[in-house]
């Protein structure tokens, strides 16, 4: 039913959630598992936080840690999808803004479902879907699963 | 993966989109798939049109031929259903807010994904997710699938 799943994984119990479901399906349909995960450029970040300005150098090395970070979080997650018995999966890492990321990664890779974990919070809580999921099932051309 | 899958149907292209993913779905599961039509009352259709007054008897009746209306798109999801080889699918017609009325159904029947039509903008048109598949996604306490 699907070839190819994209999950985005950012550490996140939500993503802990979708990233089971994801290799489940994945299983399932005998699909590719996709794990991305995404940072946020230096620029991006300064942006958001304008009083903080960092040398030339500096920003250099805070991109090469974040996406050192990144990387090591998309390896854990392709090893706990490993441990679940799915070989058939690849990890990357990219730089921008989630939802967008997300979404053309999606295209790019010609993935056909995305997984994504909303905010976890129940009825209780009322509808406050996570903003980088109800953006993502938005704009995706492909069905989104919400986790 | 799943044993019982929730797909509202009302009519609309995203909702027949929905109805086939669903399908597959269930197929690929082997789950009961249960479609559901939810149709406003009377008096909440008078609250949001507050011009029209009618007598109770034409409230009375307009409840009917709502309830029949959704009785008829619901049958005729379930044939839908059934052309594409899927036996194991009941219909269900309920009266109330579109949004919470899917939950609750969900619930009651215990269903553990819920297939939803987004409103089939691409990323052209911007996020707008229909406010519907919106509030499901945030509310359900199951994976919901967007189409």
């Amino acid at each position: 039913m699907f070839e190819k799943i994209l999950v985005p994984y950012d550490g996140s119990h939500g993503a802990e959630r979708a990233l089971k479901k994801a290799v489940d399906m994945a299983r399932l349909c005998n699909a590719h598992l996709v794990v991305l995960t995404v940072y946020r450029h230096h620029s991006m970040l300064e942006a958001s936080l304008s009083m903080v300005r960092g040398s030339v150098e500096r920003g250099g090395n805070l991109d090469n840690e974040m996406r050192e970070a990144a990387r090591e979080a998309a390896n854990y997650a392709k090893r706990l999808v490993k441990e679940q018995g799915h070989e058939n999966v690849s990890a990357f890492v990219k730089a921008g803004q989630p939802a967008r990321t997300i979404i053309a990664t999606g295209k790019e890779k010609g993935c056909d479902l995305i997984v994504v974990g909303s905010r976890g919070l129940g009825a209780t809580e009322g509808y406050l879907l996570g903003s980088v999921s109800h953006k993502v099932t938005g704009l995706a051309n492909c069905p989104v699963l919400v986790v």
